[in-house]
C-alpha cells in the first residue's frame, strides 16, 4: 500500500499533512462578561507552520458555530477527512504555511476539547451542563488570548474567520487594538437581525424540549440526540442557498420506487445525514451557549454605537461577504465596513458573486484565496 | 353589554357575522391517487352569502396548510377571532357575500372535521394513523368537487386561494375545466424548489422523532406535540420575511432583566407562542400527509410538463404574488402563468410589492382586494 510506504508521511504538496492537536491549560480563574467565573480552563489548538524568529507571522483562524481547532492537514493517515479549511491553509495556499504561522484553537465553549459546559466543574467533580456561564463572544476572544501570550506571540498578522469567526475577528481587533495587524471577518454580522435569531431560538427549543436533555444534565454521547440533529437540519438550510440546494438535489426521489405520494426527496435523506453526522461529533449543551453568544453578539448595542465600538481599532480591514449569503447577508457585512470606514479605519469590503449561500467562505474559491494572499501580503 | 344587546346577532355591516360549519357526507368509496380507497368520507365546510337562482355566483376558498373552512365571520358571539380570510369575505368586501355564495372546505386529510388520519378507519374502529392513504392535492381538489355538486353547483364562478391554497385552484382547473370559470392562484407554485422541500422535511423529521408520535398511533390531544410546535415554528419563519421580523421584534429582549447573554428575546418566546397555540388546534399526522401533499405537487412532473398540464384549462386567472414572498417566490409564481399563456390560456400576473412575505395573502392589502374585485366582476 502507498500510505505505509516510507514516504507517506511527508505532506504532498500543497498539504500541512499530519497534524496533532495540543492543549492549553490556563489554571488562572476566567471571569466570564456575565460575571461567574471559573478556576481555570483548557483550549485545544492545532497550528500550522512555525513561528519565525521575529514571531511577527501569526495568523490566527477562528471558526464558526461547529468548527473546531482541526483546520488544516490530517490526523492520521487513515484519515479521508481533512481540517474544515484545509483548502486554504497548506504550503503554498492562501494562508501559507511556509510564511505564516497559522493557529486554530476550538472556542472557550465549545466540544472538541476546550472547556464547554460537558467538561468537569472542579468544584463539583460532575459536568458543568447548564451551570456553565453564560457565554460570549468576548469570551472566547479573551481565552483565546491567553492562549496566544503563552506562546509568545506578541502581535498578530491577522486574524481571519467566517460567521461567528468572523464575529470573533471584529470582537479581537476591538479587545486587543495593539496585538491585530488585520482583520479579516467574512460572511458575518455585527449583530443579527431577528430572522437570524429566529432560527437559533427554533433549534435552541428542539434540544431543550426533547425529553433527553434533563435541563442540561445528561451523560456524554447521550442527551438530546434527536433535537440537536432537528437543530443542525434547519441550520443547515440556512447555510446554502435556495438555488445551490436546486442544482444539488431539485426534486429528485431517492429511489424510482419513492416516486409516489409517500415517496422521500434525496435532499430529505441528505438532511436527515447531515443531522445524524452532526450529532455523534457535537454536543447540544455547546450548541445552546454558542449559539446564545451569537444571538447576543451586537458591537452596537454594547458600545452605543458601531463607530464607539471601533474607536480602538488599529488593524487594517478586509470584509469578504458573498452574494447569496442569506443568513448574514452582504449588506450587513457592508455596515460594519462602512462603520470602520467612518471611524477613520482602513477598511475595504469585497463582495464575490456566489449561488452558494452562507457556507461560501468555507468552499473552493480561487477569488477568495487571492483576495486573502494579497490582504495578507500588503 | 352591547353583545348581549337584542340585535347583536345580526351581523355588523361588512361581516357575515355569526357562522355555522355543516358536514357533507359522502357515503361513495373515493380512491386516492396513490390507489388505496376509503368507504367514504366526511368534508367540513362553511358557505358565507346565497348561491342565486342561477347558480352561477359560487366562490370556491381553498385554505393552505394549516387553514381550516372558518374563513369567515364568527362560531359564537364570545369569539374573539374570525375566520381565517375574514378581511376578503364578507358583504361589500372584496369577495362580497351579497353578490357571491362562498364555500369554504377544511381539505380531505385535513383535522378541523374532515376525514383525515386522526378520524376512525370503519374497517377497524380505529383511528387510520399513517394507515391512511397517501395523498394529493389532487385528492383534495376531487374530494371537494363531491361537496360541489352536492350543493347542486354546477360552474364555479371563481377558485381562489393562497400557497397550498392556490395548488388547489390550479388543479381544480385542471381536473375539471367547464367547472372554474376563474383561477385566483395567489403566492404559489406550479412545483416547490429543493429548499421549501427541504423545510418541509425538517419539519415532518421534528414529528416523527418525538417519541410521542409512536409511528402515528397516539390518542387525540396527545402526540409529538413537541415536535409539532418545533415544526410551526420553523415554518412560521418561512411564512414571514427578514424585514418584518425585524420591524416587529428586532433584537428587543422579553424584559430589561434579560439583557445579559443568556436573556431572552422577543421573538423567541413569540415563536414559542405560535408553536404552542398551533398545537391545540392542529394534528401532527395531518401536518405530515399535507406537507407531503405539498411536496410532491408538481404540475410539469406530473403531466409531462406546465403546457401539457394546462392544455384542458378553460379558465380566466389572475395570479398574485408577492416581491418579499420567499417560500414560493414570485419567479416560481411567474413560471406557471407564462406556461398559460403559452398554452393559449388567457392569465394575467400581478406583483405586489411588500415586505411582509409569504403571509401577505392573508394580510390586510387594499391593493389586493382591488384586484380580486375587478377580476371577479370582469
Amino acid at each position: 500500500m502507498n500510505e505505509s510506504s516510507d514516504n507517506a508521511a511527508a505532506p504532498e504538496s500543497g498539504e500541512v499533512g499530519l497534524v496533532e492537536p495540543h492543549d492549553f491549560v490556563s489554571a488562572e480563574p476566567f471571569t466570564f462578561d456575565c460575571g461567574q467565573s471559573i478556576p481555570g480552563f483548557t483550549l485545544r489548538y492545532e497550528t500550522y507552520g512555525r513561528l519565525n524568529d521575529r514571531r511577527d507571522n501569526a495568523i490566527l483562524v477562528c471558526h464558526a458555530l461547529s468548527g473546531d481547532h482541526h483546520a488544516a492537514g490530517i490526523h492520521s493517515l487513515r484519515d479521508r477527512k481533512t481540517g474544515w479549511w484545509n483548502n486554504i491553509i497548506g504550503p503554498g495556499k492562501a494562508l501559507d504555511t511556509t510564511k505564516y504561522f497559522v493557529i486554530c484553537t476550538n472556542c472557550l465553549g465549545g466540544c472538541q476539547g476546550s472547556t464547554g459546559p460537558m467538561s468537569t466543574d472542579p468544584t463539583t467533580g460532575r459536568p458543568y451542563g447548564m451551570t456553565f456561564p453564560a457565554l460570549t463572544i468576548r469570551d472566547m476572544v479573551r481565552a483565546d488570548k491567553r492562549l496566544l501570550d503563552h506562546l509568545g506571540i506578541t502581535r498578530l498578522h491577522a486574524a481571519i474567520g467566517g460567521s461567528m469567526g468572523g464575529m470573533r475577528v471584529l470582537q479581537f481587533g476591538i479587545e486587543y487594538p495593539d496585538f491585530v495587524e488585520r482583520m479579516l471577518p467574512m460572511a458575518t454580522t455585527a449583530r443579527e437581525n431577528a430572522q437570524a435569531i429566529a432560527f437559533n431560538a427554533v433549534g435552541r427549543e428542539a434540544i431543550m424540549q426533547d425529553p433527553e436533555w434533563h435541563g442540561g444534565d445528561y451523560a456524554a454521547g447521550g442527551g438530546p440526540r434527536v433535537g440537536l440533529a432537528i437543530a443542525r437540519m434547519m441550520a443547515h438550510i440556512t447555510y446554502v442557498s435556495d438555488q445551490s440546494m436546486d442544482r444539488k438535489f431539485g426534486r429528485r426521489k431517492r429511489e424510482a420506487a419513492d416516486a409516489g405520494p409517500a415517496g422521500q426527496f434525496e435532499v430529505e435523506s441528505y438532511l436527515q445525514h447531515q443531522g445524524q453526522s452532526f450529532i455523534n461529533r457535537f454536543d447540544a449543551n455547546t450548541y445552546l451557549y454558542i449559539t446564545r453568544a451569537l444571538d447576543h453578539f451586537d458591537l452596537a448595542g454594547t458600545y452605543g454605537s458601531l463607530e464607539k465600538a471601533f474607536e480602538p481599532v488599529k488593524a487594517r480591514t478586509l470584509c469578504v461577504a458573498f452574494t447569496s449569503d442569506w443568513l448574514f447577508p452582504s449588506d450587513q457585512n457592508r455596515a460594519f465596513v462602512l462603520a470602520l470606514l467612518r471611524s477613520g479605519k482602513s477598511a475595504s469590503y469585497a463582495e464575490l458573486t456566489t449561488d452558494l449561500g452562507h457556507d461560501s467562505f468555507l468552499l473552493e474559491s480561487p477569488a477568495l484565496y487571492d483576495l486573502v494572499r494579497s490582504f495578507l501580503a500588503a
